[in-house]
């Protein structure tokens, strides 16, 4: 095709090389004539709630239709224990925090007959839960902070390569949904803006979640303790403080979306109370909105709880659901697959 | 060129669209033939400091250079005020402070008598510095807090639409520095991503800086109050509460840096010694490292200022700089235009 030889760049070589880029491009991000006829969500199960979903997609994205939505304002938010990994038998932070405490324990000889610390290393939950919120902070603080960030991240990668879940005996970022990272890999294939919003901790997140759901850094809002910026000699480094910061959680999360993001998203996805408001935040404004809440109904595979659950209790984002025109994910049922392999 | 006719959507036409819609793009992002000769920095003036951006971009963008680096992390952070805009008689965000008092006094009779709102409506801009912290405080949340979210951005498009700067009589708006929104777009069309990480409110902010430079509310990272969900009905709404939440300046900045973005930025741009962790923590790092400081020498066309300066003093960033190899910015002598037209 190429019959131009008189320029060192020529014009057509130029050309066909651009369309023949463009072309793989347009096939790679599933825009192509072959790819359109590709299933985007192959692990949902066909019906009402990927039907919805890809209808939703659809019209925001329909140039010169009355629901399209320019892109820079195609903000769709994720919670992210429970909607896009698990979260039973405790939040994965929460295992992370067992086994610190565990890990640090051998230098910690006074944690031996100090609460929370001594229910916590004889396995007695209740006890730790006897110690209420404060009994909580301290454990959070005596794991989380006291270093910089740059050994935090080193602390938290090393934990997710070694630690096993008890009933999978996987590795926990293997433990993320195989529907909700089609999910959003089709919603970034049609120019919609990933975030997680999760209660859980920024710096937890951040090192494992961009190879786990393509969320990079940039796109993560979480709760978070202080942080202290120090430079010794030549070394500037970022203390984590023992205080709480922000929690991005509940009515949280509407700030967070605020502070971080600075735009309202037009898409949502959450499974608990603690993403109600964000929920609200999202659907109550003008303009075409949608939001899914992930219900846990599948014991066999994963796990099946809803309004009594210690964890990720979905109770009044469940009854509002239905007059808010949420759309509710029945696991069990929509979902083909739950984990990857 | 369109040989086919069998199919409604032939091949060879749609191959054809795509090279012409390819090569055009690539014109209109001056990465084409043409464009490649055009100067991407126009306003600034040949010499060393434009020839230490183009370097820096041209090192970071070259494939399989020792200096490439990923688009993922080339992320470029800015200070706003005296280094995206002026900042004088007083910081732009002072100008609205004090209209925004004067627009509310007839509702707020008391003001007349009380400190420091008595000073600061007859003038008296001593009387106000006179009641430190706690009055400048006061005046803020009278008149960034008891109101949402919306409401505040229309009050800030309001006043920017209407106020003008006392010594140039334009919307403030319009005296952002060109050289530098000529850089925002240069890094921009070679992957970097600008953010800015200022001292300025978050929300005074947001509503016009896209306009202005091109930054999208997301990559805008700020200093804080508090935030409250609320929900009234069906309508959701975030309370501004008179409390501080983050104070993005100083020290600030690489936690805001941190907080917000997640990443270490390859190029950061300041002109205060506000900015001078922000420098540090952008280029006391590995790899390829950039870091400019604008300094004010112009008192003709803007104003010219630095180590005894009330606002954007600039004394310990500018001691540093040579040792740091960071970028000294003579706006007199390498800037050919301040302001656009």
């Amino acid at each position: 095709m190429d019959q131009s030889v008189s320029s060192p760049v020529p014009v057509t070589r130029r050309k066909t090389l651009a369309a023949a880029a463009f072309v793989s491009m347009g096939l790679a991000f599933g825009v192509g004539p072959v790819a359109a006829q590709a299933d985007p969500l192959p692990s949902w199960n066909e019906g009402s709630a990927k039907q919805a979903i890809k209808a939703f997609v659809e019209k925001v994205t329909k140039e010169g239709g009355p629901d399209f939505v320019p892109v820079a304002e195609r903000i769709a938010t994720f919670d992210n224990d429970g909607t896009l990994w698990s979260e039973q038998p405790n939040y994965f932070q929460g295992m992370f925090l067992v086994d610190r405490v565990k890990a640090l324990a051998p230098g910690k000889p006074e944690w031996q007959t100090q609460e929370p610390f001594k229910s916590l290393l004889a396995g007695d939950l209740k006890g730790v839960a006897a110690t209420g919120v404060k009994g909580i902070e301290e454990l959070l603080m005596a794991t989380h902070a006291g270093m910089d960030s740059a050994e935090f991240e080193r602390i938290v990668k090393d934990w997710m390569a070694n630690a096993r879940h008890p009933k999978f005996n996987r590795p926990y970022n293997q433990l993320v949904y195989k529907p909700m990272v089609e999910l959003l890999a089709y919603l970034r294939a049609n120019g919609l803006k990933p975030y997680i919003v999760s209660g859980g901790g920024l710096e937890f997140m951040r090192p494992w979640v961009e190879a786990a759901y393509g969320i990079p850094p940039e796109q993560v809002v979480g709760s978070s303790i202080k942080l202290k910026y120090e430079l010794s000699g030549d070394k500037p480094a970022l203390q984590r403080l023992p205080e709480v910061d922000f929690v991005d959680d509940g009515p949280g999360k509407p700030v967070g979306i605020a502070k971080f993001i600075g735009r309202r998203p037009v898409f949502a996805a959450g499974n608990s109370d603690g993403d109600l408001q964000m929920l609200q935040w999202t659907t109550l404004n003008t303009g075409p909105r949608f939001a899914l809440i992930v219900h846990h109904t599948d014991a066999e595979r994963e796990y099946a709880y809803d309004r009594q659950s210690h964890i990720g209790k979905l109770d009044k984002a469940l009854d509002e659901a239905p007059s808010r025109g949420w759309l509710v994910v029945d696991m069990k049922n929509d979902w083909k697959t739950v984990y990857g392999p």
